[in-house]
C-alpha cells in the first residue's frame, strides 16, 4: 500500500506572501480529502512574525473539526508546540537537514542542537497525546545549497537519530531538486538495515524535471511513502512555471499508470489547488493536473 | 555511448504560426550544435501549404552549409523527397503510428499505405544519397488519442517493418505522452530479438510528467537513442507551461546526473532557444532550463 502525504497547504503556502484567507485554507484541505487524499500537512505553527501566512494554524485547524483526513502541523520548537498542544492536533512533524550549513541559515542551529530540541518536544508532544504521532523532515539529503553534496552516511546518520528520539516517520527531501535516481538507490542501500523501509517517506522536489523518475527508483527500491503537493505549490520554484514540490497531480497519474492503486480521483485533485491558485494570481502549470483540467475543464 | 536527437528546430515549430525569420531558425541551429548536441532535425519537406513555418527548409539548409552538426529533416512523400534532394541534406525522417486512426487523420493513409509509400521514398533516397541515413517514426507507439491503447505487438510490428523497408532507425514516440515505465519495459522486451536494440530510440513527450522515468527506464532496458526539444518546444502542448515535447535540458540534467557524459553544455544549450521562445512571446517553462538560466542568467 502507497502512502501520499500532500504538503501543499503548508509547503505550498509557507513562502507566499499573498495573505489567502483561512477559509480557503480549509476549503483546500477539504477538497484535496475529498479527492482521496488521507494525509495532510495542514499547517504549521512556526512563530507568526517569520511566516504570517501560517499565523492562521490555530484557526484553521478548528475549523477542520471533525478533519475531513489525518492532518498534521509543523512544529519547530517547545513554543510551536506549545501552541500546537492548545488545538486538537494529533500528528506533528520537526524539520531539520543533513547539513548544518542549511540549519543554520533557516533555523539557527545546527542538526545536533535541532536534534536536542526535537527529542524534548517528541517527549513533550507523546506526554501530551499518547496516541500521537511525528514525523521528522531530513532536509537537504543529497545535496546542500550551501555545503554542496551530502553523504548517504551522512543523511543515514540523521534519519536513525530522529528515529532514536522518537519520530514515527522520517521524510528524506531532496530541498534543491537535484537528485537523480542513481543516488536514490545509493541512499536506500546505505539506509538498509538501519532505518526500517515502513518509517521512510522520500519529499522529492521538481525543480530540474527528475522528481517521478526518483520516485520510480524510490518504489523500485521497496519505499511506500511520497510527499507531494497539489498543483505543484512551494518547494521554492525560480520562477513562476519553474518546478518546485513534486506535484500530486503528477505523483498520482505516474503511480496509477503503474499500476499502483492511490484511492485519488485525479480530476477531482486537478481541481482542488484552483482557488489557492486564483488567489495566488497564478495558472496551474503542473503537468498531469494541466492534462486532467483540459479532459474535465473547470464549469 | 547514448545518442541525443534534438527535434526542436522541426518538431518543435512546425505547430507554431507565427513565422520565424529564417536567419533565426538557422541561428537557432547554430547554438544547438555549439551547445554539443550532435543530430539535429532541422526542417521538414512537408508542403508549405499545410505547414508554412517550415516552407523554408531548401534556404535554411543552404544557410547551413557546411553543417554544423548531423542534420535531418522530414520528407511526407514522394514531392517532399524532389524538393530535399535539391538539398544537401544526407538524413532524413518518415513518419508513420502505430494506429491507423493516427495516420488517417495525420497523412490520410493507413499504417499499411503510408509503409509503402515509404518503400518508395526509402528507396529513391538510398538511389540519390548512397551515404544517406534514414529514421522512420512510429507515432501514438503507447496509446492513441482515436484508438486506445496500443499492445505492444502493434508496435512491433510496425517498427520491423520500417526496418525491413530500409530505416536505419526508428524512433518509437509516446506522441500525446501518457506512457509509464511499466510500458516501455514491456515494449522493450517485445522488440528484444525482433528489432537491433541499436536502431531503437525512443521520443517521449512530458504532457503528464512522466518522460525522465520513461527514458531511465529505457536506458535500463538497454535503449541508447533519444531524442528531445531544446526548451521543451513543441508535442502539442495543452496550453502555455504544459509539457509537450521532453525538453532536451531536463534530458541532459538527468543524463549527466547519472553519470552518463553527453558532451553537451547544459548553460549553453539551456540558451539555444531564448531567441526563438523570444520571437513566439514566451517565457521559457522546461524545469532543468530554469534552473540553468537562474544559475546562468541571460546578459
Amino acid at each position: 500500500m502507497i502512502r501520499i502525504v500532500e504538503v501543499g497547504p503548508r509547503d505550498g503556502l509557507q513562502n507566499e506572501a499573498t495573505p489567502i484567507p483561512t477559509e480557503r485554507k480549509a476549503a483546500f484541505i477539504r477538497a484535496l480529502a475529498a479527492a482521496g487524499l488521507k494525509e495532510i500537512e495542514a499547517t504549521s505553527f512556526v512563530s507568526p512574525k517569520w511566516v504570517p501566512q501560517l499565523g492562521d494554524a490555530a484557526e484553521l485547524l478548528a475549523r477542520l473539526v471533525p478533519p475531513p483526513a489525518l492532518l498534521s502541523a509543523l512544529v519547530p520548537n517547545m513554543k510551536g508546540l506549545e501552541r500546537a498542544l492548545e488545538t486538537s492536533i494529533e500528528r506533528i512533524a520537526l524539520f531539520t537537514a543533513a547539513s548544518d550549513a542549511f540549519t543554520q541559515k533557516n533555523i539557527a542551529m545546527s542538526v545536533e542542537e535541532s536534534l536536542q530540541v526535537f527529542g524534548e518536544v517528541a517527549a513533550a508532544f507523546r506526554a501530551a497525546r499518547p496516541g500521537g504521532w511525528i514525523r521528522g523532515y531530513v532536509s537537504t539529503a543529497f545535496e546542500c545549497p550551501y555545503a554542496g553534496r551530502i553523504a548517504p552516511a551522512r543523511t543515514v546518520e540523521v534519519a536513525r537519530r530522529l528515529i532514536e528520539i522518537g519520530m514515527d516517520e522520517v521524510s528524506i527531501g531532496d530541498t534543491i531538486g537535484v537528485a537523480s535516481p542513481r543516488e536514490v538507490r545509493a541512499l536506500c542501500r546505505a539506509m538498509a538495515g538501519e532505518i526500517p523501509t515502513e518509517k521512510i517517506a522520500f519529499h522529492f522536489h521538481d525543480t530540474r524535471g527528475t522528481a517521478i523518475a526518483t520516485v520510480a527508483e524510490g518504489l523500485a527500491q521497496g519505499i511506500t511513502a511520497f510527499d507531494s503537493s497539489a498543483g505543484g505549490l512551494g518547494g521554492c520554484p525560480f520562477a513562476p512555471g519553474a518546478g518546485g514540490n513534486l506535484a500530486t497531480e503528477d505523483l498520482i497519474y505516474f503511480l496509477e499508470r503503474e499500476g499502483i492503486a492511490t484511492g485519488v480521483d485525479l480530476a477531482a485533485l486537478a481541481h482542488a489547488s484552483l482557488p489557492i491558485l486564483s488567489a495566488l494570481g497564478r495558472a496551474p502549470v503542473a503537468k498531469a493536473q494541466l492534462a486532467a483540467l483540459s479532459a474535465s475543464p473547470p464549469k
